[in-house]
């Protein structure tokens, strides 16, 4: 059977470790059985996470043995289950050997990846992507991260690096120009942070913004910026297009690099502009790609479980390197 | 046997169809036995482009059956041996069935692939991209191509549109821009063509380069651009900056997106502006990489005959697309 004629059959344990929230499934031949979320802990170190993380495997399986997959919000060596650093995660500043940590914790097996990539893989198997064995799942948050699938499977690279949209460029002269902030990545446009950055100084520069009056000295959410738009403020709407046309810009690269036929959107700032940003997104890809080769992009189907969902299904071969 | 230990084993007759030239190789066990060179032609239709190209497989093995890969100057449809445009070539401005119409006109097996990706096959199996199975090779001429090696096999995607780096994007705002020419794709700052409109262009608004003096109204070919910046030109040397420095990107974002680990770099400008050129690029690649990904860009090594010689490569499976 191909990849996108996939069927999940089996029990396996899904975990995605956030910097805020530990969400957990059970899955169970393609459907979720049971479901746990915890705080992921603010303070300490990779101990003190894992032990959160172990305390959701067992209330999602208590006292079963099912194997267990975890996407992680780091870059992951290949093959080892190692997380060499996790910037979102307290104390977490040098590698750790999760797969290792996490099976002495749990007597499990563990399975081990990038937490974008296995968002990316849920959407494949059983959510927006599913009929195309080639796609961009892109998840547009407080940065910008990317799984890719090609010929239906997960692209991971010879360093685990494959996927870092955020980090592609889209304005080449930024990295020397000491006019603008950010160095020309994708992320220094379409990304919440930047977005947020880039707001409150058009701000200071005495431009009148809603987004500074309802996010006073607090961070500006994803909610708060739709809000905004949807008032018609002036800076809210000015960066919005200007982050779908770096978006826009990114996934034409992508099309004509790799050549995807769909593309999968999804994230919480994604999430909250809706329809009318991933519309402007789609139009300006169709206008920028090569050879008429403008595809599809589609929002993601399943949610915040999405991740936990994938980490799941990664436990199958399926989803893993090529051998 | 892994790819990046391949020995090519066997017989083929491998063509280069160039806009200038028709370029063919016999060969044996990965050595070259035989090779001739014919201009295309430069009117008529594609009848007339396959008969030379019949004429240079003939010339290079006489009387033999040894099958045939051509790569071509256009994108191929998958599988199918159809080429559905070739600007470069008289009269292609319609869809041809080269596969076919070469079977039937040399009585040998024809498989047919892009010329860039073909040079990239041969630069991985028998060149400057032996011992790595990620890789990139990209070619600076008149436009700017590449091939994708990834897990040793060559990307084509699914419409066989994978390589087109120079149609990404690295300056996302002149698409909207007047005061620019191009839409920022990397093709409108590194192709040649495009730095010619620029130097004229600049020209005409009064800043003397001897790019002008050199080129008169004639095609200001690559070794006039080298001769130029050797001379420390003032526009030859800040427009080869700006193309090395668009590049880089370009090449950035390569290594985000798929996790290559070598960049081979081929073509006619690149080869004759030389070492300070690819030095220049592989510097600014290292300053962009996330994560500290720099990899090393290395000259091809295979000269103007690796097109032909990847042609002949592709005829094997292992540079097919996955099954």
């Amino acid at each position: 059977m191909t990849p996108s004629g996939f069927s999940p059959v089996g029990r396996a344990v899904g975990i995605d470790l956030g910097g805020t929230k530990t969400m957990g499934v059970l899955l169970v031949d393609g459907e979720v059985v049971a479901r746990c979320k915890k705080a992921t802990p603010r303070k300490g170190g990779p101990d003190d996470v894992l032990a959160v993380v172990a305390a959701v495997v067992d209330a999602v399986d208590p006292g079963g043995g099912a194997p267990l997959g975890i996407g992680v919000p780091g870059p992951v060596r290949p093959g080892s289950g190692r997380v060499p650093a996790a910037p979102n995660l307290p104390g977490w500043d040098h590698e750790v050997a999760v797969a290792d940590e996490l099976a002495r914790l749990t007597g499990r097996r563990v399975v081990v990846d990038n937490d974008v990539n296995v968002g990316t893989l849920a959407e494949h198997r059983l959510g927006a992507g599913r009929g195309t064995d080639d796609l961009l799942g892109v998840f547009v948050g407080t940065g910008v991260g990317a799984g890719l699938v090609l010929d239906g499977r997960l692209r991971h690279g010879p360093r685990g690096l494959a996927g870092e949209i955020g980090h592609t460029f889209v304005a080449f002269r930024d990295l020397r120009d000491p006019e603008v902030p950010g160095r020309g990545e994708l992320e220094d446009y379409a990304g919440r942070n930047a977005l947020e950055r880039r707001a409150r100084h058009l701000h200071e520069q005495g431009r009148p913004t809603l987004l500074v009056e309802l996010a006073g000295r607090k961070r500006m959410k994803s909610r708060i910026w739709a809000e905004a738009v949807e008032a018609g403020d002036e800076v809210a709407t000015e960066l919005v297009a200007d982050a779908a046309s770096a978006l826009a810009a990114a996934l034409a690269s992508v099309v004509a690099l790799v050549d995807v036929e769909r593309v999968v959107l999804g994230g919480g700032l994604a999430e909250r502009l809706g329809r009318p940003f991933r519309t402007a997104v789609e139009a300006e890809l169709a206008e920028r790609a090569f050879a008429g080769g403008g595809v599809p992009v589609v929002p993601a189907a399943l949610g915040d479980v999405g991740g936990a969902i994938g980490a799941a299904l990664r436990v199958g071969d399926e989803g893993g390197p090529r051998p």
